[in-house]
């Protein structure tokens, strides 16, 4: 067993789920601080401090996650409670929640204590639950006692589970110090150390697990301990990929790429299978590729987010078109109706970007964050946070959307409940995607907007900001200076690419000189020696627009989608109020050169700005015999029903739809026929 | 046990795989005889004999079904392979397959030799295997003895099974009357129906099988018998249909839409869930209606077929769009790259047409059956007779085809094989699809054009044709008269849709008088008193045409189709000299107004009518980092790249694709940008 440093100091606000370490090859650090105290962020915080995390305690024990562990410490072999192999990590991500909520500065004293008991009453479960190996698996140790360990790595999801623990335990000793979690979590990354390696190490297993997380969680451990080797046994898992499991069928859910075990990482030229898989494989390629620095994989992870970007992402940053494999779609392959976009893959491509963020410097990685938490992250989880979505459709069909099994519901729970705990892990966590240092010290990046305040140790001293902004209701963001040092530094803003033709900066009231500003891939850099009570004036342009995708995206051709700022639109059928409830939506035309209008709602959904726009209804077709039978036509014979009875459509946030009653809902619009 | 009715005496021509009783209350008649002697279809029906046929025990051998029904026919608890419940059924759909083989005239005497000698020897096996009960299947007498029969009728598919076995007899019965099927048949389905029914009526069970097909089954071995009480024990299975199965989950698979068990089909308003499932029981509905002429059970499944072709049928008359639950989508949900249109769904959608073609009377369902015939069904099956698809898309990405798990692929079986006998069985039975009778005796109905002969006996008296015709290479067909009766008869020929404004048609060389001809509903009725060699000359419209979807299609809003004919058209990479092999598919845009020409190419696929047409090929995104790294761009930033290269198209019949290298497929083609 590994003793933590005892040395470890920990900042409570200092370093989030992805700490670059010392010697790490990354163009920024994670030693900024952020809080968000007021805002969009802060209510949807709020709820998921209030609402979330302190529900999943009790769901996890109506679920049986905790009975299972105290069945494994009783060393008991039967009444396994759910059934699937990964249960036990629906706990582990709850505890990284509550560690992360725990490390922050504006959850009070008695949530604080609410969190910390339950998390040292987990520990303990867990503690208890451990075999003296060091291995830790309910599943395996209560349902499937006669099941060699890590003799059934395809499904068996043993690695997947303990790379939660482990990120929940460096969460927990990150946030507070605190070693309970971590003891448990060093000794089962030493099991595992022990256990695997390639052939010829001496270790009996030479293989990788079906499902990918334990790379990244080995590395942030090696980052909490400073213990290098669980880097290089993350490098060993990441490097073993291409041909590990043995595959029997050749399709779907067996297929190699389901599992990205179709090829090495490195020689990968498109993300495949299963999203979350992918998606948890990059992130630990990227961690592997910013401590070791090694190029060929850092190139491959750089070109690997790239492709997903530009062919396989859809507009709200959801990602995996597959429902039949939860899978990436081919690229362009991104339709609108099974979008299976699940929740936890749009985390997982957070968690991706953020790291290639850190790793690059580069704005983009933020701009593909903003865009995925403001929608296909957040449309996961109800306004009220006790309900949840686990795929995400940016289309509902009329008639369809109150019928039980044919359209996503939001739910209190799932049966394979991972969205849920990745979800409130995500939020809590959220201040530390906002800022960042340069690792030269010389520059402050804000990556996210919120009222709050920013704060890192610059080279020439401690800068601090205080952030007041509506952003995204409004595209005014205020910036003051609240700590400096004497010697000049950048203040670096992200001027996402919607607006980057048309945002505007001030300093103090006026234009910066030339030489104090430049605007480059993404980052505004302001450039002076900063004093206190110096302010920054960053208006970004918050007018709707119309967008249109890439015209080799099949399934959205000849359509337009709403956005406002980071925010995409969607049309619900509850909010036109001359169309019958949840029916006629695929019958609007939408007008792109008539413009559009916003409207505050403060009532509606928790206050929305939305967004109207001029449209014509289609008449639809009649569904009696007497119609045409058969749906398509000779070209020539021109459009069905050219003209159509006019209509203003209402557009609320995507990340807001199905939070009423249920019913059609439209992301992309036709716009011609 | 029943005994089989000695008195019958079968003809082996008349009647096909429905054959409406004495008494039923259906429009038409299956008496009349077709056969098949030359052109398009003769050459697949000739390779389905020769080559698909004959494989078949081969196939069966190897993939352990026969050695199922040996083990059960030793009273053996174990070996069991293959391991589906439903495994038995792939041997019932051969053995119906050969028993319409061997009652085509076509057959020389050594096929039938063979076929003869191996149902002879499969019928043994199966009565070897039969229970004292009557009950027989081997997924539960071998693999699973312990569980009671019909206890996990959601999944066990033994009333599924047993109903192919019952139509196998059936087949053999009718074309050979030979019994030894039939024997084994009738003892199961009294078995079947000894045990099933209402609650209180004392049969031990009172639900439904999970698959639907002993509905249809068991009506047909009414017609077979004359004993009407197993159609009334298919319509109790009709009827119990909406709550029957106990289901668990509300989501994909078990979902009870999944099994039709959400509603009574009579409350049914769109076809819903696995669309095999959905299609046998409406198939076997309409059998009921057609025997009972109960009108609301008729009105469901003619309103039931109307709603799925006019809003969820695909070009190719394949249906069934998902994956997941290879189910219906919604109402205009028609992807196509992830169109899945299994084989087996585009077979019961013509087995379920022709149900309501002989009910109705009206041309549009034999419409249906052509379409899905040349192109849904027909594309299962390789031109090489060896080579099945299951799932068939009508689009393949670039860079895709020759990924191995990522695209469908012609194989010589599967492990899950229920489509290649059900293809055999197709084939085999066409001729029966061809032509019918009135049910007052007044009218020969021609529904699909093929050389050979049609016959039927009319109420004046025997009335015959021969037809000959390069249809659907050419549009022409002529037939003469060879045998008729005194009185006036009507001859009806189908005219497609496609060319319901462009046929022509001359008598004798002549157009006919007014008083002679009429075109109603699809109908092109010529009647007069027929005298042998009277010749009648149909012209169709073979001009290939541009083919648009209803604008409510989202996925392929913006593009064309190419038909010609009865046939949809389809774009192979490999055809496009322009392109590199397998890529630059999809940066095709089509010209629609630029016009199509046609190409006779007799060494192509087995000859084909190749069709060119004028397009431009978008220039390739740039998937280096310096290209926009987001897909989507505002609208007012116009088309990203409107020029582009030009390039002749050109397009080969889709039931032909995938036959040569695997490469790049789209049916339709962008229009726009």
């Amino acid at each position: 067993m590994t003793a933590v440093p005892s040395a470890h100091t920990p900042d409570p606000r200092a370093g989030g789920p992805a700490r670059p370490g010392p010697a790490a090859h990354a163009a920024l650090s994670a030693t900024a601080r952020a809080t968000v105290t007021a805002g969009f962020w802060a209510e949807r915080r709020r709820v998921n401090a209030e609402v979330s995390i302190p529900q999943g305690p009790e769901r996890l024990a109506e679920a049986g996650n905790l009975e299972n562990f105290r069945l494994a410490a009783a060393r008991a072999t039967e009444g396994f409670q759910g059934g699937y192999p990964f249960q036990d990590s629906d706990l582990h991500k709850w505890l990284e929640a509550a560690a992360w909520q725990l490390g922050d500065p504006g959850t009070d004293a008695d949530s604080r204590d609410e969190l910390a008991k339950h998390i040292s009453e987990f520990a303990e479960l867990l503690a208890g639950a451990q075999e003296d190996s060091g291995y830790l698996n309910t599943y395996y140790q209560v349902a499937k006692p006669e099941v060699p360990h890590f003799s059934e790595l395809r499904w068996g999801h043993e690695l997947y589970s303990a790379g939660h623990l482990i990120q929940a335990a460096v969460a927990h000793h990150r946030t507070t110090g605190r070693t309970e979690l971590l003891d448990v979590a060093v000794r089962l990354a030493d099991h595992i150390d022990e256990s695997f390696g390639p052939e010829g190490s001496g270790r009996p297993h030479d293989s990788i697990d079906g499902h990918p997380e334990i790379e990244t969680a080995l590395v942030e451990l090696a980052r909490e301990t400073g213990e290098s080797r669980y880097t290089e046994l993350a490098g060993y898992f990441v490097d073993r990929h291409g041909g590990a499991l043995s595959h029997h069928t050749q399709q779907g859910h067996g297929r190699p790429g389901y599992f990205q075990d179709h090829l090495p990482v490195r020689e990968a030229t498109a993300v495949t299978g299963h999203a979350v898989r992918q998606l948890y494989l990059l992130a630990g390629a990227a961690d592997v590729a910013t401590e070791t620095g090694e190029p060929e994989l850092r190139e491959a992870v750089e070109r690997l987010w790239a492709e997903m970007v530009a062919r396989q992402t859809y507009l709200t940053g959801g990602v995996g078109a597959h429902h039949s494999d939860e899978g990436f779609g081919h690229p362009y392959e991104l339709p609108a109706d099974r979008s299976y976009c699940e929740t936890c893959a749009a985390i997982a491509s957070v968690q991706f970007s953020w790291r290639l963020a850190l790793l690059t410097g580069e704005a983009r990685y933020s701009d593909l964050i903003e865009r995925t938490l403001y929608n296909g992250v957040l449309c996961g989880v109800s306004l009220s946070g006790d309900r949840y979505l686990y795929d995400n459709p940016l289309h509902v069909r009329d008639g369809y959307a109150d019928q039980e099994g044919e359209t996503p519901r939001r739910v209190p729970w799932f049966r394979c409940a991972c969205c849920p705990p990745n979800l409130m892990r995500l939020l809590s966590s959220l201040p530390h995607y906002l800022a960042t240092a340069s690792a030269d010290g010389g520059e402050l990046q804000v990556h996210q907007y919120a009222t709050g305040t920013v704060a890192a140790p610059l080279a020439g001293g401690e800068a601090a900001l205080r952030v007041e902004t509506d952003y995204p209701r409004q595209g005014r963001i205020a910036l003051t200076v609240t700590a400096t040092g004497q010697d000049p530094w950048a203040l670096a803003l992200r001027v996402p690419h919607w607006s980057a033709d048309t945002w505007s900066v001030t300093v103090n009231g006026a234009a910066p000189s030339a030489d104090e500003v430049a605007l480059a891939d993404g980052w505004l850099r302001l450039t002076r020696a900063w004093a206190e009570g110096d302010t920054v004036l960053l208006d970004l342009d918050l007018a709707p627009r119309f967008t249109l995708a890439d015209p080799r995206v099949d399934a959205v051709r000849g359509c337009a989608a709403i956005e406002r700022g980071p925010l995409v639109y969607c049309v619900e059928g509850l909010d036109q109020p001359r169309l019958a409830p949840g029916e006629g939506l695929d019958d609007l035309v939408v007008d792109p050169t008539a413009g559009l209008g916003t409207v505050e709602r403060p009532q509606l959904l928790g206050g929305v700005t939305a967004v109207t726009a001029t449209a014509r209804r289609r008449p639809r077709p009649d569904a009696t015999r007497a119609a045409p039978w058969w749906p398509y036509r000779p070209a020539t014979a021109g459009t069905p029903d050219p003209a159509g009875e006019p209509v203003t459509l209402t557009a609320v946030p995507y990340y807001a739809w199905a939070n009423r009653e249920n019913c059609a809902m439209r992301v992309w619009l036709p716009v011609g026929e």
